[in-house]
């Protein structure tokens, strides 16, 4: 098998993840809830992941990351607790469903910033948004048909908005966003799902971050967290034992408590230290550069094949390695099923939990195939990827003349 | 180490529970956003697993079983899609935070079901709760001072309440009132966290059953679930991508996918499906056989103490292998802290995040030393556990003795 579809979660883990997992499993406590040792040591591998995913943040108090049991989760908790209902908030065509779903559910007033025909986001709508209505020029049309108006985005209270899209690949210019955000005193709430572990990613992007475990971080499924660039006074959403102050209606509001009720999966996030880890000792730069190569290589291999449609911006260094396309006459399911029946190679197909992506870029019949590289793929699979969509285009080419 | 913190998590597992979890992080795809090997195969454990535990509760449709993080989300998720604000919902004094906080955070209308001074519930009380208001007798005082009175509990729409106590180990006859609740039509949610793999745990003891997979089902911290006992209308509390129907506004709302928003935690499920699976072959009632014969060995021994004060009901034979006591003079944290210090005894001290029993029982300042047994461990750690407990008191009695 060559797996490409590290985008939906990273099969192919450094040393030593899988075993940490297995070792937590047997020798953990349930951390917080008493003070023998083996409660003890799962406090302390807890705090190290901590002070691991601090250190790739460029995080001062790794008291300020939580964990979470999954990215989803800490966007739904995360919206839940600082959006109001009827909050104007202001996001962009290119989010997953795990950013969207909890902005439709908590009945927001929505607006979106719209994209290219790369699916790259136009920036500079967000000041344009923002501004007071005199001798202001229209606003973009609203491509999902949401709650949006003028009127909601002049008065946003958060952006909330993906780091990296999941689709395309492309990585926005989020500290832009956060300037326009921060003179304008609007909340910005970063999803950054994709790009964590993958491209460097720092605290300072955004008021607080989103993140998942089992993707770029490379830890077990199962992990997540929230990370708080700042102290923010969220409303409970979740609630539960949290092994201290039992007799309080509710558990502590601070972080990381207030979004750490229950046991903590201390099994997975002892995993995912040694994910985080591995990234931090080899280095963001070198993990991105080796996979910004076998995107490169794959580009290469795949732009000139005849009937072959890429989306995404592939101008820009500072990109995911995913690259999304379809071959003319396939959806994208028929082609990533003959990529994993004649080939073995595994992508994904459909459309990615992203919906208006797919709208807006006409994709949302047909789909797209992603495939989506991660630092422990080789250049050797790529070529073969690369030869396999050669010969599906060339079978596609042969069926056309035996017409 | 001798490990008398079962209730809290169990440390020892089944074997092959750790290494599945690890086979499960270098093996299994994202479940059910692809149809290549690894999705398929992590497809396929998902579903072994809840037939396990559809096997165990002795449920028909695996697929009535869900998977969540924690028993502590399951709560949240139940009462959150299910209760509105403001409904009178029936509760009891026994509970833990994690049903209590919920339901405190929806802001119902609660009334207290009151046990006795051994922590029994009053089983009777729930009818008497739900009966008209005619000739009715006075209804006992709300010990924990919520929002309780007359009406709230006449017009409850739910019974939300737990299987067995983490604290004293009773086990509550539920089907009687699960059989009171079918005849008033009120709705009974079932806290099964630490009965579920411990004594015998059926669907058809409630309306929506919550586990958790780390405690009696020997499964990985970051898994838990909900067993629907039939079709409900569950609000979404949690929502985002589900790998399905990417173009709705919200993933289904029915079993189980309304609960299994994101990411599913495949590798820890695959681990609960060894832990579920050994329960299944070695036979709920040889387990508990097991544990109630060394609790039985440890109550024996520790019972005529002098100063040793038990909290429980030890006359049933249905009741979970848990013992909380005290000892006169010393506070739970300082027998505890003795406990390991002294003899590497792991037990739990303080409150076990279940305040209104302890303010029931008078323990809210002492707390409680419990210590709980499972399948894994042997009567020599009891006789040790035992011993342990008489050089305590012997060393105690000494010290009075040397004023």
């Amino acid at each position: 098998m060559i797996y490409f579809d590290n985008s939906a979660t990273t099969l192919m883990k450094p040393p030593g993840v899988a075993e940490a997992v297995a070792y937590a499993v047997s020798h953990f406590g349930n951390a917080g809830r008493s003070f023998y040792d083996p409660v003890l040591l799962a406090n302390r591998e807890i705090y190290s992941t901590r002070m691991e995913i601090a250190k790739l943040a460029g995080l001062d108090d790794p008291l300020r990351v939580a964990f979470t049991s999954s990215s989803t989760e800490s966007l739904n908790l995360v919206i839940g607790g600082l959006v109001e209902r009827g909050d104007a908030v202001i996001t962009t065509v290119t989010e997953h469903n795990s950013v969207l779903r909890p902005l439709y559910l908590k009945g927001c007033d929505l607006s979106f910033i719209d994209c290219d025909d790369h699916g790259v986001l136009r920036a500079d709508t967000l000041e344009e948004m923002l501004k007071p209505p005199a001798g202001r020029p229209a606003r973009p049309a609203n491509p999902a048909g949401q709650d949006a108006s003028h009127r909601a985005g002049r008065s946003a209270r958060f952006l909330i908005c993906t780091h990296g899209s999941n689709v395309t690949g492309n990585v926005t210019d989020v500290r832009k966003f956060y300037d326009v955000c921060k003179a304008n005193r609007v909340k910005m709430i970063l999803d950054v799902s994709q790009t964590f572990g993958v491209v460097p990613v720092h605290v300072d992007m955004a008021d607080i971050l989103c993140f998942t475990g089992h993707k770029g971080l490379f830890g077990p499924q199962g992990t997540g967290g929230v990370i708080a660039n700042g102290a923010f006074d969220f409303n409970i959403v979740k609630t539960g034992g949290a092994g201290v102050r039992s007799f309080d209606r509710f558990q502590p509001r601070d972080m990381p408590d207030i979004f750490e009720t229950g046991t903590l999966n201390s099994h997975g996030i002892y995993g995912l230290q040694k994910g985080v880890r591995f990234i931090n000792e080899t280095g963001i730069d070198a993990i991105h550069a080796k996979e910004a190569r076998l995107l490169k290589m794959f580009h290469g291999g795949v732009k000139d094949l005849e009937g072959v449609k890429i989306y995404g911006d592939f101008s820009e260094e500072n990109r995911l390695p995913v690259l999304s396309l379809n071959i003319a006459g396939l959806t994208s399911s028929e082609l990533a099923e003959r990529l994993w029946s004649g080939y073995g190679v595994a992508t994904r197909a459909g459309s990615h939990c992203a919906p208006l992506l797919h709208k807006r870029l006409g994709t949302v019949d047909v789909g797209m195939v992603r495939f989506s590289f991660s630092y422990f793929n080789t250049e050797d699979e790529v070529q073969k990827g690369v030869s396999a969509m050669e010969d599906i285009v060339q079978s596609l080419r042969q069926v056309k003349k035996g017409r």
